[in-house]
């Protein structure tokens, strides 16, 4: 399977998104749950990079050699799109 | 319970990795995957604001009415602190 | 002058984006560019994080402290807007 | 020129950032000179992204498409970076 790393990444943060559920169940305080949600979101960041480097070195390297243009252009501008949402987030 | 509505947003998001967890299992496009991880982003940014706005209205206002010096010292200082860490990530 | 320390910071980033407008007008590489811009939001974010603790010492204390209740409502209002914006950006 | 359009929001940005130096010499409410601060973080985003999207289409393109293995394995590592540095900031 591709992106072994980032798969079971994605699986612990589903456990821990269950925890943090289990978390509010229990009426933990709430600085500690907004704490949780931070890791999450950092944990997320971090499989989000994964991801998107093993697309440059597979697809987007692939697209960008090959001669369909608007295939190369389309490529591009999600590298672009999903750098943009990136600082938005 | 308090924080229902965080508490169905965040059961939602579970749902939502977990779909992200198949999309990765049946090697779908690279960057619709990231798209989705930045969707759950924006929904986790939901979570944390409302989680939030109920602490300062709750036992943010309670701490720093009330005379203990020391509690509303540690209350301020965990708001600065997830802001900063909001700017962060 | 309250915020000392935030304004000589805000005089240094003004100076760090003068530098970044000199690399443009020099043609430096565009990704050296987006470092840089990267490191002025850094320290952006670390003014938001000084300003913000020292308005919740001050102007919010005083404020949840009072017997004013809309005003009360309208800053813990702001804090949770600033905080909401602060994990959008 | 290249780049013209993010040179003049440069620009603009560096003014802005001026702005809020004298609203903090005038003791302009705390919550208003953060406000500010978002913006121009706001607006830095979108320079960085129209920057990033002109290299892709210029520098990215030309080294994946040429034959020196290490040029482009340097640019598609420098798209990794900044884009992980984007999900921090």
């Amino acid at each position: 399977m591709k992106h072994e790393d980032a798969f079971k990444r994605l699986k612990n943060i589903e456990g821990h998104i269950g925890g943090i559920i289990r978390m509010m169940d229990n009426d933990v305080y709430c600085i500690d749950i907004i704490r949780q949600i931070q890791a999450v979101q950092a944990a997320l960041n971090r499989v989000s990079s994964i991801i998107l480097e093993q697309h440059l070195d597979t697809c987007l390297t692939t697209a960008v050699r090959g001669e369909d243009v608007d295939e190369r252009e389309r490529v591009l501008k999600e590298i672009a799109e999903v750098f943009e949402t990136a600082t938005r987030t």
